[in-house]
């Protein structure tokens, strides 16, 4: 029995418990980042994120054509999550009666785009109306041995796959109304001459899945576990310790920060620890296969960021040696913000 | 270039248009009711479905646990118009910060009674917030040989799965806000105790999917071509010639009318032409394998209500054998209708 109002984990526990059934293919269900199935002889995996108009995005922050990408990346980030390939989308638009025709064109323009940069074919979807715009995307993609959120094992080393806080900075730079800074974001070309913070914004408006990245982990088994960061290092590496059962140390001093973060940012730190959608990969790897990941760190960026140890809790390593507890405090969605 | 003002047909065309690619194993994409995939060896069936609160359903007329069970069951219907066998679902749920969890348990249970009944799994999904609720289901099937909106040819004759305008006829009687009516849809036990319509509101509001018709005309062949009526059978039909390339006659004193519509309505027929959401399945059949479907239509509902022409037209023959064009005109949405 859930409260009267509504509280996504217990949501979520609820679905899991009313529908966590193997059988009929079905390997994984919910509780990862996509869904494994047996079809066919080969795995299947299946994944969905909503967007919403005022929730996961505002229409007068988000270019058409970057909420186009990213409604598929941030799907396709799920995948990567997974070790897997992504296929096939299938794409849901609900829109106001009063939406302009462009901005639609643009929208489908970006999608379009994300999905010729990464081999995915649009194979179907579904139309209606809504006061907001809401975009459903489910992606269908392909893996030979997926990597879980299952795996880590104490003494395994943590790495992200890229810089933390970035998005969760330029979010809040969008929140300031900086609209020059948006102006330059749709088009402007890279260069010394864009203002700083522009970077930043870009991570949050047009996130970059790391789906290369994620296949050489699972083809070369340097993975044993894996999640990607859509709600926050702090939150989904309790997501990933939690189903491995483990606990974690954090090294605050190891936690890649950009440079625009820092200079722009008084706490950066708090924005790498709880900043939602970074979409970068975060994984857990065996002590003998650090070796081999950092010779893979010469084609991509991966950063050591702590270690899994025995038990259940979160532990941040500070700058001076100073161990306390990592609250899990992420923010998905503007309203909560 | 689509217009300022966004129409639905622009919208498909423009998503055919930039997105109608084969390859990579995709073997039927945008244009039907679900699209088909070479995987592994088998073929996956990938299908979408929105409902949009106030759009696609209206909370005051919808009891949750109806509305969880349509919300799976619009989408098995896609699948039964494929001739394939539903396997996984995902589901994404958007829903107001004040919605009560017991509303939600509801929807929950609703649906996974309705999986349970057809054997399907929920795999994965995703949650967000919304000022109304928006449901996102995303099926995946298998189907051996999957019956198309493409293989209708002259002479074929068309047959439907059960009365038609019931589900239209039922929304009527809600819009009267015959509020008796709704409480009497939950739950009361069948009989003859209850009030004239009723069988009208449940076909609304707990359409029933034609998964074992679906897959037993697949299995034999029986169907040339094949779609599910969501938008009426006037719309749905012309998308089936469209596709075809062919034309219609529909026989209107054919047409299966429930002894309730025709005792409720005044002009029922126009309810069974143009009335939405009846989820039965329209198709069409070779001369030479009628007399199978009639012993069939032992154990299934069938009825014959036209032929496939030459031409583009769908000509409507009415009851007196006087031939007029049928209007395509379905109402799909509350907004619209």
């Amino acid at each position: 029995m859930i409260g009267p109002r509504l509280d996504e984990p217990e949501l979520i526990a609820l679905l899991r418990g009313r529908f966590l059934r193997r059988g009929r293919g079905l390997e994984l269900g919910i509780g990862d980042d996509a869904a494994v199935i047996r079809f066919g002889g080969e795995r299947l995996l299946l994944a969905k994120d909503l967007l919403v108009e005022g929730v996961d995005f505002r229409r007068a922050w988000q270019p058409p054509r970057f909420l186009g990408r990213k409604s598929l990346n941030v799907n396709l980030s799920d995948i990567a999550a997974m070790g897997g390939r992504p296929l096939y989308a299938l794409l849901g638009l609900a829109l106001p009666k009063n939406l302009e025709g462009p901005w639609v064109e643009d929208v489908l323009r970006g999608f379009g785009e994300a999905a010729e940069e990464h081999g995915v074919l649009l194979v179907g979807g579904d139309l209606s109306r809504a006061d907001r715009v809401m975009i459903s995307v489910t992606i269908a993609g392909r893996a030979e041995k997926p990597v879980l959120r299952t795996g880590a094992k104490p003494g395994d080393f943590l790495f992200v796959s890229g810089t933390l806080g970035d998005a969760a900075g330029g979010l809040r730079l969008l929140k300031r109304k900086n609209e020059t800074i948006l102006k330059d974001a749709d088009g402007a070309p890279a260069g010394k001459s864009r203002r700083p913070g522009i970077r930043l914004v870009e991570a949050f408006l047009d996130p970059q899945p790391r789906v290369a990245l994620g296949l050489e982990l699972a083809r070369r088994g340097l993975a044993s576990a894996m999640i990607d960061l859509s709600d926050g290092l702090s939150v989904d590496l309790g997501h990933l310790c939690r189903e491995s059962r483990v606990g974690a140390e954090v090294w605050a001093s190891s936690l890649p920060l950009s440079s625009e973060l820092r200079m722009l940012f008084p706490a950066p730190l708090n924005l790498a620890l709880h900043g939602g959608e970074d979409f970068e990969l975060l994984f857990s790897a065996r002590p003998a296969g650090v070796k081999e990941l950092l010779r893979l760190s010469r084609r991509h960026p991966l950063y050591p960021v702590g270690r899994v140890v025995r038990g259940e809790e979160i532990i941040l390593i500070g700058c001076r040696g100073r161990r306390s507890r990592l609250p899990e405090r992420g923010w998905r969605h503007f309203s909560s913000r």
